[in-house]
Formats: structure tokens, sequence, C-alpha cells
């Protein structure tokens, strides 16, 4: 029996981790369960699967939560306590699905504690890449992405040497707008935003997936896990997001993995390694019926969201925390109707032009860095 | 430096093999060579490599070869010296590219002496895979698939455990015919037999493709090979080629490998293996090039071939023997212009009906078999 501390459990990949744990009673303990706010999201879990700890973000949280259980779990709150849960001796898996940079101490508290780490917050890896990779090769610890698209490049290179590894080939379904020209995304709602084509996430994800900023994301991502240069990694637009990605190696060969989109699998996937388990929550993939899968060009003047990855990437340093900083604080103005959808990237290039890059800045400098982005953007969105 | 010896070096995948030999000169060996009875494109070859053994057809060919080598190659002559040069204890690697059942012999010599083998001669497997691996389980040998679709599964299975599969999708372009109904079959000539659409490939095999046979051949080498029930070997049409194979394991996810048709990179993958080397002789896949891959159902009604090899795998024993040698007589009388394309299933589906199945039949009832249906094949297809 694995026992499983969850960190983010009312989000998206959270509920799905959730699903998942559920569909195996006997192999999987949730032992441990860390959400914000949603305390009606959590109630339904905490009072099935009664995990023994619980943190939430703060005191009131947990006040209101604490008058609502039924039994006699400890309930925590704040960063120490999340941290102190990842470290518990009898935790075997740490899921990290928190949203965004806040991630960042939590992963590093779990790989210096040894804890297996299933993946799914990939801005913590955007901002401090160097900083989680060189803690977790320090510890050998594995992370284990559950982003579909790096657990799809992780299972291309099983029984792989990374040196035979050419190039990554990372592929976008495109997001709700892929069909439209820049044109016609002046003016375009955060209700079409979030009609994700093909993947049902939460809404933060579904609005990088857009503005092809999580391809972005998914890019520094790629290059951290799997240590391939950003000249070697390429992303292609494919619709059907069948293909979940690619490898390709020296000998021209290309592995790929395909599936449905059901962030289930690749989170299982995570969760049982090295081994495979039944699944059962969706149908199996079926070619036939899929019939045809597409493959275009990805376009850098149609989604300078991409670039600017791209660019913080190879720069380094300070940058890519800039990036993730500002892009986070954008999506959150957009989502509160504050700006416009075409002023997210524009906040986001500003705030990559005006920074002095930091090399190799440590813990810090990083989150001093994350919190001065996060206030300007703020600032500089508010008043357009 | 690997030592080679290559068995039927003038035919398709012989010549490619040589190609990717001389890619790597400091890699590979060529010190056995033997092939049928192309001199003329066998001769270029052995001046050029200078194997130090030479194994051909009969005694007529050794001598006309033997007055217009240049150097002093041993040169000799039938099964006898093939199941020699196998053996030699500085080989490394014995290619088998001979087409048809008559490599099954070198095959078995060649596992008894722990050669790690790659294989090209699906026939041996097909009308002996019961003997073949069982000899290769009990000296531990590795059979390297040369096959691209085997090629295919042999990577998706890279680091996985074989329990945890669910099924194997093999893929087939559908030869030169496929666009054709049953009824425009009818009087359809070899030229056109022959002009397949995606690979350049032997004459026998490309017949095969059209006929879906070499399909129904794969599928029992891939029951034997990787040890999956035929239930779970299934087909499906996929136009482009381009996806080689697939797995779907028991999670739901599915592996893959693709790349442009071009046998020499699983050629070399077999030469290479674990290790995978730099390939420079054809262009990298460009999946945006290509633009869509199409995939459509298989149908046993239009493509009664792959129905047989079903049949005739899941009946086993003999009857695999039976398919094999009335196919390759059948194919055979049909390059002769002795019988038309459609004859070539009706003669298969004759012998099959006729057979009375012997069960764990040992090398001398296969030969024998072997034979007979031949003979009698001949003798069928010569009246019509």
């Amino acid at each position: 029996m694995k026992q499983i501390a969850l960190l983010g459990g009312t989000g998206s990949i959270g509920l799905q981790t959730v699903e998942v744990i559920k569909e195996h009673p006997e192999e999987f303990n949730l032992l441990a369960f860390a959400f914000g706010e949603n305390v009606d999201k959590a109630l339904p879990i905490i009072e099935q699967l009664k995990p023994s700890y619980i943190v939430v973000k703060n005191r009131a949280i947990k006040e209101k939560l604490g008058n609502r259980i039924s039994y006699n779990g400890k309930i925590n709150y704040g960063i120490e306590a999340l941290n102190e849960i990842v470290s518990l001796s009898k935790v075997d898996i740490v899921v990290n699905a928190v949203l965004g940079s806040v991630g960042l101490e939590p992963t590093l508290e779990a790989i210096r504690a040894n804890k297996q780490i299933a993946f799914a917050n990939k801005e913590t890896l955007v901002t401090a890449g160097h900083l989680v990779m060189k803690e977790a090769k320090a510890n050998q610890v594995n992370l284990l992405p559950v982003d579909s698209e790096h657990a799809a490049i992780h299972q291309c290179l099983k029984g792989e040497n990374l040196k035979e590894v050419n190039r990554i080939i990372l592929t976008a379904s495109g997001g709700s707008f892929r069909d439209r020209t820049r044109e016609e995304l002046v003016g375009v709602t955060k209700y079409d935003a979030l009609k994700h084509p093909n993947w049902s996430m939460g809404s933060k994800i579904t609005i990088d997936s857009a503005t092809m900023m999580n391809k972005g994301l998914e890019v520094i991502e790629a290059y951290w896990l799997f240590g391939v240069p950003y000249d070697g990694i390429q992303v292609i637009m494919h619709n059907e997001s069948v293909i979940h990605s690619m490898v390709e190696f020296v000998d021209r060969s290309v592995m790929a993995q395909l599936g449905t989109p059901d962030m289930r699998i690749p989170i299982q996937y995570a969760l049982t390694y090295p081994d495979r388990f039944n699944y059962h929550l969706s149908d199996a993939l079926d070619l036939v019926q899929i019939g045809q899968l597409n493959f275009r060009e990805m376009s850098f003047e149609r989604f300078p969201c991409l670039r600017m990855a791209y660019e913080a990437g190879k720069a380094g340093g300070s940058l890519p925390t800039v990036l993730n900083a500002a892009n986070e604080e954008a999506v959150s103005l957009f989502l509160q109707d504050h700006i416009k959808f075409l002023d997210i990237e524009k906040l986001i290039e500003n705030e990559l032009e005006k920074h002095s890059v930091i090399k190799n800045p440590d813990l810090e400098t990083i989150l001093s860095i994350d919190a001065e982005i996060r206030d300007s953007v703020k600032r500089t969105g508010l008043k357009r």
C-alpha cells in the first residue's frame, strides 16, 4: 500500500488524482491532503478517504473545515504545515498539484525527504528549475511528470539512453483560439478562452493554452526534466491531442506516446511507476474511429508567448521567474476581467524587457523577484 | 568492432544491410557473406568488403564466383556451409535476411551458437515458431526483429513489462491494391502488384503486401516474438506507413514508433542494439510536412489472406507451415505468370482446408510438410 500526500487537492489535477486513488483502494491510501480554500469540494473527499493529515490555506479555513468534519483528522494550515506533511516518514509519494510557484518550497522539502514525486506543478520548474533539479540530483529523487506531454516523453525515454536523444517534439492542441488570426483575438472574452477543444482542465492552464504560454512553460519544464537543450525541443500543432509528445533519437527513430485526452492516465502512471495498473475510467484509444491525425507548423508570430518562453528559457537566470510570475498575475487579472486577452502577452513582454537578469539566483532572490513582478504586473494591469 | 555474418546478402534486406555496414566501418565488419545465385550483385560487395567467408547456393555458383574474385576469400556452398558460418566463434551478429523457410536451419544453428540475431526472415518463425522460440529461450538468445513493424514493437516494449501489454497494433499500408475492391482485382498483373505505395522491398514481400498475407505472416511473427495471444494482436490500415506499429498497455497508454519508410533504420537498430547510432542515409521524419496520418479498419472480407493467417496461427501445430509453404509457392507461380493474382488466395485456402493438423511437429515433420505442400500447390497451380 503506497501512502500518498496530495497537495492542491481541490484543483483539477487534485480531484482527478483522488479519482485514481479511489479506483485502486488496495494500492493507495490518501494519508495527507492539502488544499487552499475550497471546503465544499474538499469535504466529500475528506469524509470518504479520511486522510490523517489535512493542510489548508489559513486559520479561517481550518476553523470552517474543523466545524464540519466528522472524524479526528489533524488539520493544520500554512506553508510550514505543507512542508511538514511532504516530509512525513510514512509518505511514499507526494503529488504536487499545487497551482503556481507557491509549490516551490514543498517540492524542495519533498525532494530532501527523498519522496517519489508526482509532479503537476510546472510553474515551480519554470521559476526555479536549477534549484529543484540540483536538489533532485543530489538526493537521487525521481520527478515523475504528470503533465500529459512530459509523461509521454518520460515513457518514450524508458529503457533509452538520454545521450541518444536528438530532439523532443512537444505537441500542442492550439487551445481555444487555434483557428483564429491575431486580429480575431481582439475583444475575446474569458468565456471564449475557457472553451478548450480537447482537455478538461483548470482555468489558469486553459487560458495558458489559449495564449500558448502553457506550451512555453512546458518547453522550459522539458528542458529541466530531461536535460535537452532548447534547440532540441520543438513544438508542433496537433489538433487532436492524441499523440501526447514524441522523442526523436539519433538513429531517426521516433517514439511517441498516444492516448485519449484523459489526465487521469498520466496521473496514474506517475503513481504506479515503474508499474502500470489497469485503467477503466475511460475507453481505450480507437485510432480507426478517430480516423485522422493532423500536424501543422507552430508560429511564434501567432503565439508570441511561446517565443517569449523560449527566449526566457535560453537567457536563463532569473528571467524564467519573471516570465512565470508575470504570466500568473496577468492571467489572474484577465480571469477577473481587469484586462483584455491580448494584454496578457503585453504585460509579460513589458516585464521581461525591464528586467536585468540575475545569474543563478538563490531561493530568496527568486521569491523576492516573484513578488516584485506580481506587484508590478498588478499595478500596470489595473491602470489599463 | 562487431563481426557480422549476413545471410541473404543480395536480397533487398541484404543489400540494405550492406549499406548500413558501410556507413559504420569503424563499428561493423562483414566477416561472412552468403547469397544464392546473383553473382553480379554480390561481386561489388565482396570486392569492397572482402568477407573472409562466402557461401553460395551450389557448386556451379561457387565456381562462377571463384573465377571472378580478386582476393583469397573462402568460398563454400550449400546448407551445411551456411550452418557453419553462423556458428563461427568470431561472429557476433547473424543477420538472417534469407527469403522463405529455407532460413529455418541456419536460424536454429545460430541460436545454438548463442549469436545475437538480426531477424528478417519471418517465414521461419511462421513455419516453425515453436521450435525457434524454444531454442531461443533455452539459449537465452535475443531475436532482434528487422521487420519495421516488429522493430517498432520491440522499441515500444523497451523498459516495459510484457505482462502489462494489453494489445499489439500492427499497421498496414494496404499494399499496391489498397484502394481497389475485390472486383477490381480480377486480371491485375504482377507489374501492378509490384508497385508498393511506400516501401521499396523485394518482389515476394511486395506481392505479400498486395494480398495482405505479409501482415498475416507478421501477426504470426508477433505472436511468437512477443508472446501476445492472437486476440491481442490487431491490424489497422494506415496509408502513410509512418507509425510502424504500436503497443497498448493495461493502463490505456499507447506507445508507438514512427519513422520514414526506410528499412535501413530498423536494420541498423538490430545491429546496434542496445545502442542507437547516428543515421544519415535519409532525412528525419517531418510530421508537419506529411501533415496528416490516416487510419481505417482492416477487413477480412477484402483481404482473406489475413483471415487465413489468423486462423492458421490460432489453430497452430502444422497449419502455419502449410499457410507459409502454400503462400511462398503460390506467389512464385504468380511472379512466373502461371496463375492469376486471385488464384494465390485460392491455392492457399485449398491447402489449408485439405490439411490434417499435426500438433507440435518436429523439424523433420515441418520440412516434409513444407516440401509436400509446395509440390501440391505447384501441381494444382500449373493445371489452372
